[in-house]
């Protein structure tokens, strides 16, 4: 059966008000029973933020069918990595996850005690409560031997003000600093592939998304069918200048629903 | 005349101590009327800091020959750029220097409040109360066209509990979210050479430095004869492995003094 993973800013949503069509996508692949999860590379909430904030605009999912950077970095560590205590920079969600894990996350005021000594982990995604101090322990603990995480590549996001530095920007400061560099583990990277083919189960996978960098290159590099939606960051003319070419483009998702009846996938 | 430019940490003093030779070699140069500067990438402190660090050191230098990242930072942006309103990501020192300027400092609440669209220079340095804010007002001033400087290029430093991250770090960061490259002032850069060429007046000068990738290579790069010390970073080991060779290399400025009166630079 067909699996489909959907990012959602940009293509079931844009800021706070839910994209034509989206709810009554999600509504159909539910009775359909079609597996389907939302996937971002935003690490600062968790999905059960992101399930509140869809609510709120009336489409209505599971905590189960979300997943975060943050929750994905989670999943990973604890398939692959032996527990070990870890330092965090990053946001609320982030922690949250890092402490589900259950092998200690040491704060700033213990690594300023000389703890930063015990981190085997230092897990980096975007830190609205950056400050010097976090770099500073990250640095340390990392040139001491701790392995270097990052949740998602992205240096830059759209803020209310303008275009605000990503995760990405912060990894870059913490390599510079050590000259190591960060396993990845959001899109377009593999980490995040495995865990949401993990999660999903299925063998033909659909990425739909908004941006040519992160999802279709995310699509097209582990084998998923790669649709873009033009309701998102890129247009038609960016995949001529990026050069990305999704396996299909659809104006939104409310063209989706009558592409999956076409291809009876939906009813 | 031959001028002679000192780097400090490494060559003069090591942390809080006097190196051997250096009191003697500063009296012996002030007492011969040898043109003489000292220079630091740093841009935390003001040349009125290092004065007095040096004084309780017992090593007796006027405000005048001391040059750091920031007054250079400050000298260089009076000379070639138009007046205009800067944000700083940086310690007191660079702080004071922008201020001095008195084209105008916007501080984080300003920006917060829309003023780093006035913004016409981005001036960034090593920052202990670095923030995200900071970032984020910084890459929004670039983005919105805002000159980028940075003070000096090092990643690291020594720091109390090891290598801590420095200004070429914090660099990183906004580099990573504008895809925009810093002016840099600092070793081993052309305006910091400029600068220090403006300050001393000499046509032959020496640069005496402990560190290969800086001082030697800011010497080399400038014509200037490069005088390698061992009581800092680096070793004669090091000039094999990092391949960049000084034109002498002496123990200690100890030796410097023998040297000098052998030259006949001083009696």
């Amino acid at each position: 059966m067909v699996g489909i993973i959907f990012d959602m800013d940009g293509v079931l949503y844009r800021g706070n008000k839910p994209i034509e069509g989206a709810r009554e996508l999600v509504e159909l692949l539910k009775s359909s029973g079609v597996p389907f999860l939302f996937l971002t590379n935003n690490s600062t909430k968790t999905p059960r933020m992101y399930r509140e904030k869809l609510e709120r605009m009336g489409i209505d999912v599971s905590e189960e069918r979300i997943v975060t950077s943050g929750l994905a970095t989670r999943l990973y560590m604890e398939k692959h990595f032996p527990p070990g205590e870890i330092f965090v920079i990053g946001g609320e969600g982030l922690v949250e996850e890092m402490e589900r894990l259950g092998w200690g996350v040491v704060g700033v005021d213990e690594a300023r005690s000389g703890r930063w000594r015990d981190v085997k982990y230092v897990v980096v995604g975007l830190d609205p409560g950056l400050t010097y101090e976090k770099l500073k322990y990250g640095t340390l603990a990392i040139r001491n031997g701790a392995k270097f995480i990052g949740t998602n590549p992205d240096t830059t996001f759209p803020g209310e003000e303008g275009i605000y530095p990503g995760a990405g920007s912060i990894l870059a400061a913490l390599k510079a600093a050590t000259d190591v560099e960060p396993m990845i583990i959001g899109k377009p990277n593999e980490p995040m592939f495995e865990i949401v083919k993990d999660k999903i189960g299925e063998e033909e996978l659909w990425m739909v998304g908004d941006r040519l960098d992160t999802d279709i290159a995310f699509a097209k590099r582990f084998g998923m069918k790669a649709v873009m939606v033009l309701t998102g960051v890129h247009s038609l003319d960016d995949v001529e200048k990026i050069g990305i070419k999704p396996d299909l483009v659809l104006p939104s998702v409310k063209e989706l629903i009558e592409y999956l009846k076409v291809r009876g996938v939906i009813e």
